[in-house]
């Protein structure tokens, strides 16, 4: 039996080099019905954390049902496990390492087990490409039915690797930016709403680097073009953004800057 | 009903964030059987000219019936309108500012129409990324086969920019370059039928830069490897290529520079 | 009659120009249920060896029956043939300049016809783009069932490009580097069972630029970060590689470059 099922890919592995489609190879082998879509292939080399952003930021928009297959693994072959899990409606393949860090905080009930039943491997298993050998292997199954309970034992204990939380106290929100998109918009760790709850509508007094920002914007468009301004952005996080310019560029600032917020 | 329809992709988001795939799952979960293709994710940021560009070079090989939906939108969340058309056998969709020009220049008939049917946005709509809540929920459902006319009223006054136009005399035409590939050959805005009618038999001298090329080569080996060379390339317009080279870096010349035609 | 087979694509033809979604365009004019998987788009401009390598790791990995459509093509428009081939349980198509060398250097059976039907073809022809005016419909012909030997008379010499082979004598393996992958590991052309058979047991040394390495590691995490390392990688070749670090900038070496090995 095969069926279309969604698979979607997310990876460091680049756009150039055949590990991608070797994987999509291997997929399409097992189960010529499958639907792939890449999620991005563009996380920075071996940052687990920033993979665990982007996979937690576009996975939620696909169908119950979806299987997310992602693979940035820098301790491949060496004893870390491989995962499949079921929660939030969808599947996920991977290796174990936080990747899967937002589903596993969410707090809803998810079935994980270690990859251990060599039958639904690709033989032979090399040391460097689980990717190829394991993970798109069972993700392949999956997609055809079987369930999850049939790739290892039930762990409990899957790796999780947290974010830098942002600190509130009276006077102040202590963030840090946590993602620098491709239009230079600086995406910081403080969630609009958790903002909104602690202004009680006072205005906000933003302050990255060299930049003080009073007020949010609703749009990157509210001012002329070369001014800097703060907004909630569609994923929910307050970002800084810079009107038809690039502001990660030029602030020179990105991943780990402090952004403090004051109300006034 | 679902069907197979092709939808297919144009932004400006490039290949690391996460909008695309959450633009791609939206439309999936609308629209398991939709064939999402991408046409490009590297438009210049906010280059609204480029976009128009790329879709219209790539959009008419596509077949009849295909849904294109293009966002490079830094007008997003202001009160630019959304639109939805059908023209050419094909349907589009995106923001009202001027990335369907090539559409609406070609003097075919159109239907138009603004985008004011929340019932087929997805909630809530975020001020930012009208992509994902807007433009793609509305290509979703087209592809299931809502008509036109039941995303809203229909217009007849949808943004258009044009692209500079060449100016043709007795003795010179003068144009200019107009986009820059990726195999550094400079395009220019002067379309090969215009200049051998121009022409009437007798040989171009083409300049650009420091470089005076005569007459018009029919490939880009023609000549020894190093060489400069004048085609009428595979878009039907006048470009600059370097046999074996990168004609753009080399000659530090790109979009906007002069390219003057005289006949000899 | 329309079928869904799987047509890769490999191309140098990048991420931003028009190019590749015009063949994709073509091709599901053509056929409609054709699923469409990109090998790469980002082989080096003109770079047929490269193209060779990156389509030789890749193919294998897809079903049987796969068409494999490659353009990396600078000779196009001048008297090199197109043509289509079968081999390897896989179809073929794409320029007669060395970018199949490795399927037919295995010493398979092949079937290789030149693209003299124009029939198939996209009309008129471009001379500069017969991706999408030969290459494509050929593709999308094939998809549908059409028998190879429709597509033009057979021929027995197509062109074969030999990439550097590695030199064995009673002391050292003279190899070099083929690839520089995306995480900045550097591929010799030297296999790794090649390698084992010569070294009977012996502990190897790896010289590379100023590097010197005893032994080969099994994963890219046996040592610290920072470290350089040797191992087989998974597509079977000794590579050089730097624990969370890019081997090819640090040491500032790359394809070409020399990698000797000694025994001990």
């Amino acid at each position: 039996m095969t069926s279309r099922s969604i698979i979607t890919l997310l990876t460091d592995f680049g756009h150039q080099d055949p590990y991608v489609a070797a994987m999509k190879g291997v997929i399409l082998s097992l189960n010529p019905e499958a639907v792939l879509v890449d999620l991005t292939h563009a996380v920075p080399p071996q940052d687990i954390l920033a993979g665990a952003f982007l996979l937690g930021e576009a996975a939620p928009y696909f169908p119950p049902g979806t299987i997310h297959l992602a693979v940035v693994d820098p301790g491949v072959g060496t004893d870390r496990r491989g995962l499949a899990a079921w929660g939030g409606g969808q599947f996920w393949v991977g290796p174990d390492n936080g990747l899967f860090s937002p589903l596993f905080q969410e707090g809803e009930e998810t079935i994980v087990v270690s990859l251990e039943s060599p039958e639904y491997f690709r033989h032979p298993v090399s040391a460097t490409f689980h990717g190829r050998d394991i993970l798109a292997p069972v993700a392949a199954h999956l997609s055809r039915g079987v369930p999850v309970d049939d790739f290892g034992p039930r762990i409990t204990d899957p790796v999780v690797l947290t974010r830098p939380q942002p600190f509130f106290t009276l006077e102040r929100v202590q963030g840090e930016i946590i993602y620098l998109d491709h239009f230079g918009n600086l995406v910081s760790n403080i969630r609009g709403r958790d903002l909104w709850a602690w202004l009680g509508g006072k205005t906000p007094v933003i302050t990255l680097g060299p930049l003080t920002i009073r007020g949010l914007a609703r749009t990157y468009e509210n001012l002329p073009p070369g001014e800097f301004l703060a907004l909630v952005g569609s994923h929910g996080y307050v970002e800084v953004a810079r009107v038809r310019g690039h502001a990660g560029y030029d602030l020179k600032v990105g991943q780990g800057t402090p952004l403090t917020i004051t109300k006034t």
